[in-house]
């Protein structure tokens, strides 16, 4: 275990985390907060300091980097980073006690979007800024974009990308991970400045669309106001349920419409089957809903936000789905697994994993009629290893495991199967609201401190797929002498 | 598709379920309860003669029977003698409508025991006779009892054996499919009848020893009171929780006792991962539940009961845990998926196969962290075939998206997510009670006849583990002309 490149890299994501926070004291400023934009100064300076000794000290042997430094050094830079972007929350008193503003950290960093603010509207504008900007900065990744700025990249750090990006495979759109790393972000940051503009036109501030842009663009969800988006108009509305679906596609998408491949960028099924998928749920549930709000475009609308919001795993709401017909929350609870497109910044499991797993329980089933026949399980056209299925078919497993004991390490608590199943699962997905208490107008603020632990490691597991943050806990990983 | 072959066998069973329809017309007769007794021989009658038809005109060209018409013909045989077996509670009127009637029995041959009637106690005691043999019936499996009588089996039949027998890997204990049926079911009747001594001894009348003995063996769950268990005494509750424990082993290790292979017996892994949680999980609701009972014997004894009822699927109850705290019902809603150990009658997905699916997650991480590693899974010191691990985790996918698909069917009725999903649950693992309105003290009686349709196929699906009925119900089975 290379222990001192793991570290070296934390120091550089601190050093960088500590100019980042440098945004959300400007707005401060702006917004004339001074004890917050003060907060922002000192946890800024602390965490350049501190990467800067981390680099300057640690000297490891060799930049080495396998597998295992690869699933260390991305769970020791999620959750270093979180406990550093929570202390802004804490030292300025915008929210006091450290396990909740670790919570609500977790939950910006992993784009889940849960939230145990009682009252959001209270918050300062700095403090709003900066829990939707991790959002953004979580959704594609902080060790992504720091391969995509720094030079001395070499490729041994597919490892920590491919760690760090969720979806079953994670291959490279052109040779040099710098070079993929770059166009991604280049992407990411050009939708997210398009839809900055369509929220200015629908006539938000600044500040509101760049806060709404960015929890869009991380699949994250965190709002400003009590009531999420439900506030803002049908214009805005839509424009944000547009969005949302676009930054649950796979970039590679963007990136081969960018280089004219046009043919290559639509060819892909995953695509039409999210399409699909999302056309079906919001089909049943505006057929479900339709006596609750007798238009039709609202309707539309209504079952056409929801069902963006959670497919993407975003979790911002225009109305109370806690509260509709069972059918819609029984639709609703089902997607909450689904999560968006592979190599997109949506959570859950990913299309590509279901339609893989999909794939596998066909191919059983011919297993058993034929035992003797081989047959080889191909996506779009290309036959998928047999390692790489299993893999597929054993994280599943794993994830089921998770979410379960998710759920009984926090059915202490006396909300009842509903609500903390729904909080399980919506946090090992990433999604933000469920049902219950913890419905979209309800919040995770009742839990215990121990509860919104579990949760907290929760969402990191989700966030990571599960395997980095176990393989990092476990003392073994650390004792090893290998390079 | 040897159809032929198909209906033959369907055909023997249709004259042995008449055969076995005697005896509670005996119970009917001996109470005085002529309706009944008549409703049961007019069935017994029909079912008799169209055996006899089916196998006097049904003349195969062969009698191969290979992995697909294993599969065919225990889905047609279960669906077969299911409506077979709900026509006399239809025709004595006691469960005057047919699909009620059909998911009553249902319930009782997969050993369910979900029930649907808002008062057991009024039903007669020919039609309780009926309804508990139906789970001694199902427990062990109809075909595997015909293997055991039959005297032209052919060892080809194996394919039945496995398709009708739980578990991921069904073996022979001796070297004759016959012999090991007969083996079984000899294992099964003496354990059956042991409990009812104990029963009988602890003031049951013979009767209510019959059909509790029969709820057990099969890991059932049908009573005969509105509380089930629950006004019997202690000793009583106690002997019940030791046979559910008992039916929930894997019926090698009584095989392997009765030849003195003892430490054979005990050497396999399952057994005492299988004791193990039951143990953990007893303990935790036991700690959980003592505020309420406030007696240590009182709490044990509900501990244990409910514990062991849930996680071998049997489904009886002494209390409403439905109202126990928050922790207990979260860990009753996880015993829910477990079931007993592999070869047992109980459902669920069989401790054997969590096992090797422990065993999978541990393997993934392996080879996540040496990627060029090769390495085996092992099951009692014995390396596991690739296609049998790959089958079991498929097989998760396959049992996980049969429960979501259930959930989904029935969240049309207004219960509630708690309720819907628990009942999808726990019918899909052959358990019986869940939470919210299917609770153990309420029922089934309040969904729609298309619910109760679809958690009728899910009892089936659950029972049979998912293949046997998609196989049956595809179009194509029945088309290819092979054999």
């Amino acid at each position: 275990m290379n222990r001192k490149m793991v570290f070296r890299i934390f120091g550089r994501i601190a050093a960088l985390e500590g100019l980042l926070l440098l945004f959300p004291a400007v707005v401060s400023l702006i917004y004339g907060e001074f004890r917050a934009m003060w907060s922002f100064i000192a946890v800024a300076a602390g965490a350049a300091l501190a990467g800067f000794l981390l680099m300057r000290f640690i000297k490891p042997n060799n930049s080495l980097i396998y597998a295992k430094e690869g699933f260390a050094t991305v769970a020791v830079v999620w959750i270093g980073m979180s406990v550093i972007g929570a202390l802004p929350f804490v030292i300025s008193g915008e929210i006091p006690d450290f396990v909740d503003a670790l919570f609500e950290t977790v939950s910006g960093f992993t784009t889940t979007g849960a939230s145990l603010l009682r009252d959001v509207e209270s918050l300062g504008k700095g403090m709003l800024f900066w829990r939707s900007f991790t959002h953004w900065l979580g959704g594609m990744g902080v060790l992504v974009f720091i391969m995509a700025i720094a030079n001395n990249i070499s490729d041994r750090t597919i490892h920590i990308m491919r760690a760090e990006m969720p979806g079953p495979v994670v291959g490279k759109l052109v040779p040099k991970v710098k070079d993929t790393a770059k166009i991604l972000y280049l992407i990411y940051i050009a939708l997210t400045v398009l839809e900055m503009i369509f929220l200015l036109i629908g006539g938000m501030t600044p500040f509101e669309s760049a806060v709404h842009s960015f929890g869009t663009a991380g699949t994250g969800g965190f709002g400003i106001k009590a009531d999420s988006i439900g506030g803002y108009s049908p214009y805005i509305q839509w424009v944000i349920t547009v969005f949302m679906l676009l930054f649950g596609i796979n970039f590679n998408l963007y990136y081969l419409i960018l280089i004219r491949r046009f043919r290559a960028a639509f060819s892909g099924k995953e695509l039409w089957v999210y399409f699909g998928i999302y056309a079906a749920a919001t089909a049943i549930i505006a057929a479900n809903i339709y006596p609750i709000y007798s238009s039709v475009g609202e309707t539309l609308r209504q079952a056409a936000f929801t069902t963006a919001s959670i497919v993407t795993t975003t979790g911002y709401s225009i109305s109370d789905f806690n509260i509709w017909p069972q059918l819609s929350r029984g639709v609703i609870f089902i997607l909450l697994f689904f999560g968006g497109c592979a190599g997109s910044t949506a959570g859950g499991l990913k299309i590509s994993r279901i339609m893989l797993l999909f794939k596998l329980i066909r191919r059983e089933f011919r297993k058993l009629l034929r035992p003797r026949s081989v047959s080889s399980v191909n996506v779009d056209s290309k036959p998928v290893e047999e390692e790489t299925l299993s893999s597929v078919s054993n994280y599943f497993a794993l994830y089921i495991l998770t979410i379960g004991i998710t759920f009984l390490l926090i059915c202490f608590e006396p909300f009842g199967i509903e609500s903390n199943l729904s909080a399980a699962i919506s946090c090992v997905n990433n999604v933000g609201p469920g049902f219950g208490i913890v419905g979209p107008m309800g919040g995770y603020a009742d839990y215990s401190a121990f509860s919104k632990i579990v949760l907290t490691f929760a969402m990191l597991l989700g966030r990571l797929e599960i395997y980095p943050m176990i393989i990092a806990v476990a003392p073994a990983t650390w004792m090893s002498k290998r390079a």
